[in-house]
Parts: structure tokens; C-alpha cells; sequence
């Protein structure tokens, strides 16, 4: 595993040189950062492109947010965690007024007693990826590019973060009643139980402020670039020179994160099954090549393991994501349909979640798939 | 009904100068006010004699605290309801350290930016009226000779607090690890549903702060003189001059609030039924006299309704309490067992309880045990 490590190190200077553009969230860039969202999303994290709709309206409102890396940043800045929690798809049905995320954070400065002089996404993928951005947007504060999982993760202690021995209270959840709950806790474990329960009971649709933290803490534990990867992603999708997946592909071998990735299934959704299970969507879904072996991915939001006759192909914290054959379009758990014919690319998570406490929080074990993780380069001799 | 309420406020001079002491509350009382908490928890509320030990163990370890008359109190003081929320049987089995109390006004104090003056029990009836008198001896701070309901009621938004128009929130929650969970909302009904999942998440037995409130809001919401009363209660069942249940009814009648009362039911218990539904102890008992008609009763934590050949002859919010035929001792619906020998005692509600809006909020209807409620003194001709 070390090995794995030092190749991602190795690769950090030649690669976020190539990714970073910092200073504005521009608002002609809104989609494609949605796009990479999705992808590293995993399958879940909720549809990026309401997030799209809702962080579009915010900076036409209010303008375009700084991005700023998180190398430039002050280390006796506070930086706080911003994140929607609780079920998409009744968030999708609910007005969100904005309102809502900015009495998160003015919560937290009342409870901190100081001001928060900046916002960094929980996690980049799926929805989460872009709310930050209009919560910024409409607070007239930076956005730190990165974030606390470098993917979509189920539960707030599962982050980056919280391996890095960060905690996730105080906990600010505001629903759209503005309805306010405040969690102190000193275990990851149990405030992302009682925000679990909180949540039920507020509707099912919240966000969020977690992991308030000075500058240095930031940049010790988050992961880097993320805003910007994204953003990468989604132009390599787009801009489909040659196939969009080989052309993501190529990209992501260029980030500081992703770089050691590749196809592990492509062919036609023959099965799914999706169940609501403790508000989570679990179930799983079987890929048949045109020859050879079907994949089996199981999900829970998001895709937590890829088999191939049996044989363990990837698993979380690693990324397993499934788009579109054609088009590269990343499809989520959700989406999913018998008949699609589609791809899915797994790549290396970051470094941060490969450490022995990430892999006890959101490793295999915690989803009860497995004992051991094994990354995915070694698994399939990248 | 508003001759009842007439009756009510008739009486309050004659009986309030003969049940109202203040001054300290002395440790020997201490098992009067549990005997008489027990008596007004209506069958739920949870064992007084767990709040006894606690409150006995925070006054020999601090003091006696003071005992103060709601009349007698600073208009501008705050005041704060405390209340143990969850399941008595968890909380029996968890140690409690008396510093959750106290942690839960503190952060009421952190959030208004003022100093508590003095506690009020959320509840008179069950171990809530015995628990605060332990947080403000350990404290320091006076107790107030009165509560927030007359009785044990099964939420946070029944009291009389409620129903005048005063707010819970802001709401605090604090469990055995110390996890601290503050809850603001608007709405009363929201925010009882936010608490009550929290409270499982946090495991089932949490102290509670709410309701902080001034002086002259405390004055015109509660209901006055309950801890006096609850030890009167104590007293007439334990000086059995003659039948301690004729002994009790004697001194009911001389109280401000419960003093249209009288026996509804007596014999021997043929049937008990409980469940556990939703964190309540649901379920029904019927009690069979010599002669004549069974009389049934259904409760929720608390007895809620009592009928005889089902004619309805009492109903929320007035108390309907179980008692031992022979020694007057209360007992709880948990405590319910076939072959005993019971009395079932009706007495009339506070009128806090019984205007519009608190019937609208702890009546029949918020039960789904029927439409209308119906004074228990205009039902049985007292």
C-alpha cells in the first residue's frame, strides 16, 4: 500500500500545475464542475445537476465566488464544511431558498464566536460538489478548492477529515423551515448517528456545517485540487476529441488523486435491484459484456464493490464509477436501467482515505463487504 | 366548562395558603414529593423514586436548594424548564452523573447570553418533578414551586407552557457521554419531533433545558405550587389517618388545581396488555369490582381515557391515577399487574390545560381517543 502512496506523492508537482486555475468560480465552468461531480460521486452523492441549478441562481444573483487553493490559504483562517444531508430526491422536491446553508454557517460564527472566512465542499462528488459554491456565492466568501472526501461518502464521519483526527461537531443541520439543530459530540460515530436521526425528523433535507477548522488543519487533512479536478473531468467528458472515455481517462491519470485508474466492466445492464434500506438506496447491478464474464457492482448510494466472476475487481474508498459507453456521461445508482450499455471506471481514491483510520471509517469493513482492502492498482495491476 | 374553571379560581386563596411552603426543600420531603409526583405522573412520567435517589444524592452532596412561590419571583429572572426525556427504563439502567443537567443549562446560558436564575420542572408528574430539584441543588439555583404541565404529559409541546404561547425552543439535549444537541424551531410540534428522534439517537435517556422563559411569562404560564402539592399528596397517602385513598381525596380537595376529584373505578385487576410503539408503553387494563361494571383504561405512558360499560367518564388532560386500594400507594402503568387491588382516582386538570388551545394539544383528539373533551367533575356530576 505504502507503494501506492509514494506514486501518488511522485506524481503531485507534474499534475496539479496542469489542473489548478484558481480565482474565479466562473459561471460558464458551472457545468462541467457538475459533471466531474457526478462522476465522483460514485453513483450516489445526489444528481450534481440541481446543485447545478441551485449554485447558477446564487452567483446570478450575487455574483461569481473566489476560488482560492487551499495552498494560499491562511493558516489561522476558519474554514467550515458545508454539505446537504438527508435524501436527493426529496430535496429535489422542496424549494431551496439559499437561506438555508447561510444560517448554517452564521450558526457556527455564533457558536465559534468567530468568522468564517471561508467554505470547503464536505464532499465533491455529486450535488455536494456545487452547493458550497452558491452558499459562497450568496455569502460573499471564498470557496477552498478541495474537499473533505475527494468522492461521495454516506456518512459524515467517513471523511478524510475525520481520519485525519478532525471532528466533525459542532454540527450545524438547518432544514428549510430553518428549523435549526446544533450537535456537540466527541465522537465522530454518534453525531453522525443523532444528525442521522435529526435529519429523519427535519424532513429528510438539510444542509449542513461540519468540521469548522483553522487553515493549517485544512490543508493537513483535505483533499486538494478537488474543485479543480472536477472541473477537469467534466471538460474531458465534453470535450470528446476521441472516445469521452478514453479522453477521461487520460485525465484522470493527470490528477494528483485518480491517476492510477482504468475499465473495469463495459457492457450492457442485463439486472438491478434497488431497495430503500435506513434512507439509504441499496441493491446491486449486473453488466454483461458482449463476451466474456458479467461484473456485479453492489451500491449503497454509492458503489461500494465491483466483482467479475466472483474475483473482487475494486472496492470502497476506491472509485467506482459507471457512465454512459457513448457518451461518458456518469450515471448514478439511481439512473441505472436495464439495457443502458455502459462503462465503469474505477480509479485510486486519495491518499487521505487509503490511511489505516480512513479504511476503518469508510473501508469495506464498515459496509460489511469485507475484512481487507486492497487498492485498486494492485488488485488489477495497473 | 367555564364554570369549572370558575370553580377552579374560586378556590385558589383558601387552598393555596394551606399547601404552599417555601423556603428550602428538606431532604425528609423528599419521598412525600416522589410519593405525590407519582401520584400526578398519571401512570407514566417514570419512577419517582429513580428522581428520588438523584435528588437525595445532589442534596447531600450540595445542599438543600430554595424552594421558591412563582408569586414571589423577579418578573425579569430566567427561568428554565428541565425535564429527563426518553425511556425511564433505559435511564434506570444508565448511571447518571447530575452534571448532564447541569450541562444543559449552561449551554441555554451560552445560547441567550444571560444567567439562569432559577429551574422548573417541565413536569410535576414522575421522576421529572424529582430531577430538577437535584440539578439546582447541585447548581446552586433556586427551584420554582410550580411546572410546566400538573401532571406528566408523553411530548414536549403539551404543556401549559406551550398552550399560553410560549416557545421550547431553544432545546437542549444532553446524554450520558455528555453529546450536547441544541434544537431551535418556530414550531412547537416540529420541534418535539426533532427531540424525540434525537433522543433515540443519543440512546433513549437524555436531560433536557426548555422553555427558558422570563419571570412574568413563568407566572402566567405555569401551573402554580405543584411541588407543595405533590408533597401534600405524599403526605396524605403516608398519614393514614383513616383510608390513606379517603385521605388523599381529602386533601385534593383543598388544591388549587386537582380538587374536583373523586374515585372512578375500584377491584381487581383482570387483564393488562402493553406494548412498546414509538418509545411509549401502549396498552389497556381492565379492573373488575365485586360488583357491577369493568372498568377500562387505555394508556400511552400515561392513562388516557377510563370507561365503565363504555360510558366515558374521564379523559386527557384530566388525571386519571392507579392507586393501591390499601396503602394509596400510586402505580405506574408499567407497574400494572393481574390480581392487584386498585383504585383508579380522577381529578380535574389545571385550567392551563383545559383552554382551547391546550385541548387542541393534550386533549382526546391528539390522543385519536375521541372529538370532544368533556370536563371529568361535568361528566360524573361531582
Amino acid at each position: 500500500m505504502m507503494n501506492s502512496v509514494d506514486q501518488v506523492n511522485a506524481g503531485v508537482n507534474n499534475s496539479t500545475s496542469r489542473t489548478v486555475e484558481t480565482g474565479k468560480i466562473r459561471l460558464e465552468d458551472l457545468k462541467d464542475i457538475a459533471r466531474g461531480a457526478g462522476f465522483l460521486g460514485c453513483g450516489g452523492g445526489g444528481d450534481p445537476y440541481i446543485g447545478y441549478l441551485i449554485a447558477k441562481a446564487a452567483i446570478e444573483e450575487c455574483g461569481e465566488p473566489e476560488l482560492i487553493s487551499p495552498d494560499d490559504f491562511d493558516d489561522d483562517g476558519v474554514v467550515v464544511g458545508s454539505a446537504f444531508i438527508g435524501a436527493p430526491s426529496v430535496m429535489q422536491e422542496k424549494c431551496i431558498s439559499g437561506e438555508d446553508a447561510v444560517r448554517t454557517i452564521r450558526r457556527i460564527e455564533e457558536k465559534l464566536g468567530r468568522k468564517v472566512t471561508a467554505l470547503i465542499s464536505g464532499e465533491i462528488g455529486g450535488l455536494n460538489g456545487m452547493l458550497p459554491i452558491g452558499a459562497a456565492a450568496r455569502m460573499g466568501l471564498p470557496v477552498v478548492d478541495a474537499d473533505g472526501c475527494g468522492r461521495a461518502v454516506p456518512a459524515i464521519d467517513m471523511t478524510a477529515w475525520n481520519a485525519a483526527g478532525l471532528k466533525p461537531g459542532p454540527v450545524v443541520l438547518v432544514n428549510e423551515h430553518l428549523d435549526t439543530v446544533l450537535i456537540e459530540s466527541d465522537d465522530p460515530h454518534r453525531a453522525e448517528d443523532i444528525a442521522r436521526s435529526a435529519v429523519a425528523a427535519m424532513g429528510m433535507s438539510v444542509m449542513s456545517a461540519l468540521y469548522a477548522m483553522s487553515g493549517s488543519d485544512m490543508k493537513q487533512a483535505s483533499i486538494p485540487y478537488t474543485i479543480s479536478i472536477a472541473r477537469g473531468i467534466g471538460r474531458a467528458i465534453r470535450a470528446h476529441s476521441k472516445s469521452p472515455v478514453e479522453n477521461l481517462l487520460d485525465y484522470l491519470r493527470t490528477t494528483t488523486h485518480f491517476n492510477q485508474c482504468g475499465v473495469l466492466a463495459s457492457g450492457k445492464i442485463t439486472y438491478v435491484h434497488r431497495e430503500i434500506k435506513h434512507a439509504w438506496v441499496v441493491g446491486e447491478v449486473k453488466i454483461q459484456p458482449d463476451n466474456g464474464d458479467a461484473a456485479e457492482i453492489n451500491f449503497q448510494n454509492e458503489y461500494l464493490q465491483l466483482k467479475k466472476a466472483d474475483r473482487l475487481l475494486a472496492t470502497v474508498p476506491d472509485l467506482i464509477s459507471v457512465v454512459d459507453s457513448e457518451t461518458g456521461e456518469p450515471i448514478a445508482a439511481e439512473a441505472l436501467r436495464f439495457g443502458q450499455r455502459v462503462t465503469v471506471i474505477g480509479a485510486s481514491s486519495a491518499k487521505q482515505l487509503r490511511t489505516p483510520q480512513a479504511i476503518s471509517n469508510c473501508g469495506p469493513k464498515r459496509f460489511g463487504i469485507g475484512e481487507h482492502y486492497e487498492p485498486i492498482e494492485s488488485i488489477n495491476n495497473w
